[in-house]
């Protein structure tokens, strides 16, 4: 019996034609390969060093950068989004893969913590020398919306590297080519590295749920939906042994407008406010999909700018045409929800197969669970809240979220302080007057958020602590020093920051016993 | 109808007799108002502040100590642990207490990073802040075998308060009675800070269960059997809103004996594995129960003389009547895997209802993994091994364990070398010619592992980064400073430590802009 596997393709979702079959989806057989050659990886990655992995991540991005001409054309060609767009995200990628080099080369992620015996401590102490290692092989899943910074050579893959940990990613079906040519040039820094099989790609639906399942995968990183991502968490936590799963779910990011931010620059948040739910046609994980906006003359000033400007906003192609599909239907339902008004947009699909935006608007007393499941695409709902106590109990209601967004007034303290306190509890990044979409990559962001933004809100997957999520601790007792990993010794050779008997210490520390 | 409520009772296991009824189990109602009232003390835990938290700490020590001579005798009763024993483990619990107080004190726990804002950045990077803050309501599962350590005032309750999170305590059904002892000392603490929400305690096997899938509870810490936990752990996963399950399940916790060790001083070796095996009547989890020893004439001596104390090592009684009957049945399964030798111990309950201490012997080519799973009681399986290769395939087929023991010869290298390179990928914490029972509450210490030893190896239960368990990050961008929380205030008026740019810096910075 012959079952032919099936033609990995990619489509122009400007055209919704099928231009080249990348290759064919992974066979289970194959999947179980990539995971064991990644598990043979580990040692070889581990023996590299920290500064060999910060080599290994700084040639990647060389790579990537020598590739760039092809890569952004096949990322456009597959996404849509356009050059100027993916310029920046390939840009943001290189980045990304050096700023994490820095990372661990610099050594905090390694959580070095030495104590030194104490017999007369209760219980008596040993001496105890702590870091962290890496996990093992960890699964990728590449997100439909940044073919690039969330994707082969994004974040995850980044970070896992980092850590120590190979890859296997699984491409997304949105762009099949771009990941191919992206693993191409990840793969070349491999080898020449000496760890071929520190990344690995692999296709296919069928392809992702062997990975979360394979015995050797550690730890999973996945960005998209709820539902898929829940459905691979799930398997994820019902293994025979659990893996933890780091899923970057869904989120509806709500904005506030206090009243008297609105009074003050009510034209101006309008503006920026399309700019943001309309970024990149509205697929961003950190969309503003909820505007509470004060009742009252400036509030609805506010609202018919946004009305006004929403109107003339052009159409855009999304990435896929199910996307397109489920951005209609989103649409349709959020429309359909009581008390809601169209106050931008016609038809969510235009004829040319494009998406438009589209601004709704609900009084808060008709506000309801329904309208806080995000809608990926350029969509945003305008909550409009007749008094503060109004506006704290619908912030209240809200799921967890990647971000939260306040516009205030010049000084102003004692609302936003009010409405900081409720948001803190469901949220990841509070962001004053400004927007949520762009997310920097830093030593300070968090890009996770209590569920569904995030399956463990202790987790970011930017910026330097997503290197964390990748590791594990482990403490050495009464170790002599010959056998103690280099970050442990007496000497601190690699010049590690740590912790010595409960302090923070420079970089040596005198020999003991 | 009448649904009778069952009552709790306490148990002597010396007798095996009922003692008291301690209360009634709590019914679903109970455990639904006891999580409600610990999310309504999120904001008074917060309000408190670090020092606040410290301080309540210290007080719930204090209280326990005045306490102690009633808290002790129950424990006792309920346990058959011992006065000594239980004297030192009420001290470890205070000091524990106390330790935790300092640790949240000094203040690295908050994490708190500050970048300033680089319009230079790739992406443009605005002013970002961040700190962690409480998940929120902890429920915490009582161990059978620390009635303080690990019950009700234990790490768990410990590290969440320290992270400023309310705690429901399900006490464990073998000492309701210490549980009810405790939590009457850490709640007079509580209500003196204000804050009587901040520790709750609930009775019965289905408040267990109505307490994991509590709405209001963010964050589970267990520590029992796989069965049980695994249990609990698969309702956390499966939660509309999954949470995260901390648990420490079953760990074999293997030991290593090289033959330059086992020539240089087996007889030692053999005295204190038996003392580490039998310690507690074997009811630690981290018990060595499985010993890998040298083939040939130092290795025999070291086997015999174990078998010869062994069998000289006094009956004691266990924890509860069910652990006995577990124990009995777990080494006759033991007992009669293809290969097993009997060293040491005949009937491993003997006609009292006491445990006899139980050393089997199986040579390394008929190793199977039924002898991996973790026996709770006073057994120990030695293995024997010829060769060098054989030891280390043999340690490689062994799950995850919380400790893995070395005991080497006087500057011995190549060999612990290798042994340590295996372990490493399976343990929490690598123990070097000392004895894994015995776990100090220090910064360094790392009391987790790989599967089943923790559920998540990144996490430890006992040691400063237990408090990190109950923590998740935020940022908070382009705020204004008086909208801060103090801790990412420039002035930094808690001095807490702060990476400042990406720099580990001091304790205040300079305003900015």
């Amino acid at each position: 019996m012959n079952h032919a596997t099936p033609d990995v393709v990619s489509v122009d979702p400007r055209t919704g034609e099928a231009v080249e079959v990348v290759g064919a989806e992974s066979t289970p057989a194959e999947v179980a390969a990539r995971c064991a050659a990644a598990d043979s990886a580990v040692p070889a990655l581990a023996a590299l060093g920290v500064a060999g992995r910060a080599a290994l991540l700084r040639d990647m991005a060389a790579e990537l950068e020598k590739d760039g001409e092809t890569i952004l054309a096949l990322a456009d060609r597959e996404s849509a989004l356009g050059l100027p767009r993916l310029t920046g995200e390939l840009a943001r990628t290189c980045a990304q893969l050096r700023f994490l080099a820095d990372v661990v080369t610099e050594g905090s992620h390694l959580g070095v913590v030495i104590d030194h015996p104490d017999p007369a401590a209760v219980p008596p102490r040993p001496d105890l020398r702590r870091m962290t290692v890496p996990r093992g092989p960890v699964a990728v899943f590449g997100a439909s919306n940044f073919p690039l910074a969330f994707s082969v050579p994004g974040g995850d893959t980044a970070s896992a590297l980092a850590a120590g940990c190979p890859v296997v990613v699984k491409a997304h079906p949105a762009h099949p080519a771009t990941s191919l040519a992206t693993y191409g040039a990840l793969r070349r820094a491999a080898v020449l590295a000496g760890v071929p099989d520190a990344v690995s790609l692999v296709h296919g639906r069928a392809a992702g749920v062997a990975l979360v399942t394979d015995q050797h995968i550690a730890a999973v990183a996945f960005t998209g939906s709820v539902r898929g991502g829940r459905a691979l968490f799930d398997l994820a936590a019902a293994r025979p042994e659990p893996i933890p799963f780091f899923g970057e779910l869904g989120s509806v990011n709500p904005l506030v407008v206090t009243p008297t931010a609105a009074a003050e620059r009510g034209a101006s948040i309008a503006e920026g406010l399309l700019g943001s739910f309309t970024l990149g046609m509205g697929q961003f994980c950190t969309k503003p999909g909820l505007a509470f906006v004060p009742a009252g003359e400036h509030g609805t000033a506010l609202q018919e700018a946004l009305a006004a400007r929403g109107t003339d906003a052009p159409a855009g192609t999304l990435l896929t045409r199910n996307i397109l599909a489920a951005y209609a239907e989103g649409v349709r339902e959020l429309a359909a929800q009581p008390g809601i008004r169209v106050l931008a947009g016609a038809e969510p699909r235009d004829l040319a197969g494009r998406a438009t935006p589209t601004v709704l608007w609900v009084p808060g007393a008709m506000f309801s669970e329904a309208l806080t499941e995000e809608c990926f695409g350029p969509v945003t709902v305008l909550v409009e809240y007749a008094t503060e106590e109004e506006l704290l109990a619908l912030l209240d209601r809200l799921p967890g979220s990647l971000t939260a967004t306040l516009h205030m007034g010049e000084g102003e303290e004692d609302l936003p302080r009010r409405v900081i306190d409720v948001v803190t509890r469901r949220t990841g990044r509070v962001v004053c007057d400004g927007y949520p979409t762009g997310v920097a990559v830093s030593w300070a962001m968090n890009h996770s958020g209590p569920y569904p933004a995030a399956t463990d809100s202790a987790h970011t997957s930017v910026g330097a602590a997503a290197v964390q999520r990748f590791l594990r601790p482990i403490a050495y007792q009464d170790t002599p020093q010959r056998l103690l990993p280099p970050e442990l010794r007496d000497d601190n050779p690699l010049g590690v920051p740590r912790r010595v008997d409960g302090v923070l210490a420079g970089t040596a520390i005198s020999p003991t016993g």
